[in-house]
């Protein structure tokens, strides 16, 4: 735990610079950095950055090895070329402590229609101590705070005394390819810390999740001719109520999960997006449903793909549309293996005396029903992945925002979190 | 019926310019004139038969009063002002004979997936006796035929001796408003005939038609709490169910209906068009789906649609999600009276001779499911509104096709019937 002189010095500095903090999150709201078109805030972190000292890289998925790794995952709607990545070193000269990545993603999900929203959700609107708009919550809060805890550190004189990488990654909302490239890039510390807005928890597990896109096609007629029924959208919510039944047997397994058991369906399959048909009298010739599926620790996404490829094989020969027209299933996205943080390591042991110096108490620990990306480090390189981020509310929802009060408590969090695990020094 | 040595003279005529014809068909399918992209057609049409000799008139659906008739249906997705009317009169000098409207429509339905076609849609290609493409059959061929059989009397060195206007319009298939146009426009005659391909069988009657769009909308959440069912797309399948469980319910009814009580389910409910949400991985807050219903004779569309609306209302109340978000009915294009073409008319008795002197024996009757522009004719300006044209295959399907042989004899059959009901003389 960091003692509490230094941690006062953190406290003074993140509240002095809390105004900035906030107009910095602002900023970051106001690019509607959607899936294909984050390049702009990455730019502008870019410079941001590199103004303040860091040492700057950036990079497309284009420039890295994508393919040669086995947990890529497919970018169907998607250009790699045009998804930037960028990362801020702090390079520490003769570093005494343990080094450190800190990792957010800026990538966004779709705002949906704009009249839900009772303030633009891009406009970064402050009130009653809460900052609305997509991503504000979901995670350019956890961006702000990372960003300024380190710079808290810098503001109170002091250094880190080991190598620390910020790094604002694409493509977590989608495949998680942006995180993985910074690895493929080179990227290696003793610990990872992605602050997601976890509320001030620590992300015990997390289900994996894959992406399907089902592809419905057949023969349309005139619907003067038509029975009911046989026509591609009803077809392929044939496919939607089989994929339904099971999850709920999925959901039956999971009561035996050692980590999910407890929890009422922590499998969650989601049709999200659905497209067919191109007149209203004509019978639907196609129809296309982007969906995703959960799976539990114990369970791979590969197993999950061909159980979802074998209920769909299944429900087509009960329909007779489907029987003579059998479905597709394209694989078009996250194919994500769940991960555990196993109790135990030190990383967490200093995330948690953190948490409590700021906080008081116990950190409490979270199962989450979705991916991030520590899964990279926990799974894959060998190092504690931290998930543990600022509050909020309205993740993927409209009206999403993010907790003030809280974002100051997390950004104060974090910075006694790289000063103990890092160490610090007087800045020469 | 036209005596025989006319019809020798008609006969040789349309022969002699049958592969003119074709290409003019040809010509036609080559235009993609989907609904709001007619007017180079109409462009191009307007050229020919001005070429040819008629007095050309070319206007839009914001050059006539439309909203002044209560026949008039909404246009949600199409500028009337782009949608363009053509019509090529013959006016005859001292006109003997009785007076006509050829009417066709130029618009076409999406042609949907362009992979599922063997021949490309717009190519118009031709192959073992049949002309391919979307159009070809529904109804460009017809168009063809009744500008041919007009051309076939000039050809013959006669011409009509009464009135005659060769109308091409839009918006058949989606609100009839073109045809509205023509007749606000003020163009009237003791008869219409429109060549829609009945397969040489004139349409006894047709049922009507409504357009309406369902509007679901409601808040989302991240997956990762989202329940099972409780999102806009499943909501709007469970209005879908409620509505074919209603036309299930009217088809019941129909079995007592004077003109469709033996045909199995007359009454036609497809979900044409489907679209919603916006991210896998997030529970989609809206989903809109345009739907067409029929309506049998001795209803009216305010009934049909007054009916649909309180299935839905009475559907929403049983749905978790749609009973705090109310859906929305919008009425989006048809509001179509049903039309019985009495038997008995003088029109129909010289149509019916001309069909047997071409085609030997009675001229058949249909019971159309789908709606064409007669109506109009029949129902609000009491003239004889005749449905007969050529024969093909695969209207609003792929491989969309019409057959050069029956093309020919329509064009024979069209012929005569013009030399008959307004009679011909030589032309000076």
């Amino acid at each position: 735990m960091p003692d509490a002189i230094l941690l006062d010095r953190l406290r003074a500095a993140v509240d002095a610079a809390f105004d900035e903090e906030v107009r910095f999150l602002q900023e970051l709201v106001r690019f509607p950095s959607l899936r294909g078109a984050e390049a702009p805030l990455q730019d502008w972190m870019h410079r941001q950055l590199g103004a303040w000292g860091y040492a700057m890289d950036r990079f497309s998925l284009a420039d890295v090895p994508l393919a040669s790794h086995p947990k890529a995952a497919p970018m169907v709607d998607a250009d790699p070329a045009r998804s930037v990545q960028v990362v801020a070193a702090h390079r520490a000269a003769n570093p005494t402590g343990r080094s450190l990545i800190l990792q957010g993603h800026i990538d966004v999900v779709p705002e949906g229609p704009a009249a839900m929203w009772t303030h633009p959700p891009y406009a970064g609107v402050v009130r009653d101590g809460w900052l609305y708009g997509r991503g504000a919550h979901d995670m350019k809060a956890g961006v702000a705070a990372m960003v300024f805890a380190m710079d808290a550190i810098r503001a109170a004189g002091l250094e880190p005394a080991a190598d620390v990488y910020l790094q604002t990654v694409t493509e977590e909302e989608s495949t998680g390819n942006g995180a993985l490239a910074t690895l493929l890039r080179g990227y290696r510390a003793e610990a990872a810390l992605i602050p997601e807005p976890t509320g001030h928890t620590i992300t015990r597990a997390q289900t994996g999740t894959v992406w399907f896109r089902l592809k419905v096609r057949g023969v349309p007629v005139h619907v003067m001719v038509a029975q009911d029924g046989t026509n591609a959208i009803m077809s392929a919510y044939a496919l939607i109520q089989a994929l339904y039944a099971h999850t709920k047997t999925l959901n039956q397994a999971a009561r035996a999960n050692a980590w999910y058991g407890a929890m009422q369906d922590p499998i969650k399959f989601n049709p999200g997006i659905i497209r067919g048909g191109d007149w209203a009298s004509s019978t639907p010739a196609w129809c296309e449903v982007d969906c995703r599926i959960g799976l539990v620790p114990g369970t791979t996404p590969e197993e999950a793909m061909r159980a979802v490829e074998q209920v769909v094989k299944d429900a087509a020969r009960g329909d007779a549309f489907l029987a003579n027209n059998p479905p597709e299933v394209v694989f078009h996205g996250f194919q994500t293996d769940p991960y555990v943080l196993e109790p135990g390591s030190e990383a967490e042991a200093v995330l948690a005396a953190a948490h409590a110096a700021v906080h008081g108490g116990e950190m409490p620990a979270r199962l989450s029903t979705a991916v991030n990306d520590t899964r990279y480090y926990g799974l894959y390189m060998g190092v504690p992945g931290l998930c543990y981020g600022p509050k909020g509310e309205g993740a993927h929802g409209f009206d999403e925002r993010t907790s003030l009060a809280d974002l100051k408590t997390c950004t104060l969090t974090i910075a006694a979190f790289i000063a103990d695990w890092c160490g610090v020094r007087e800045a020469g």
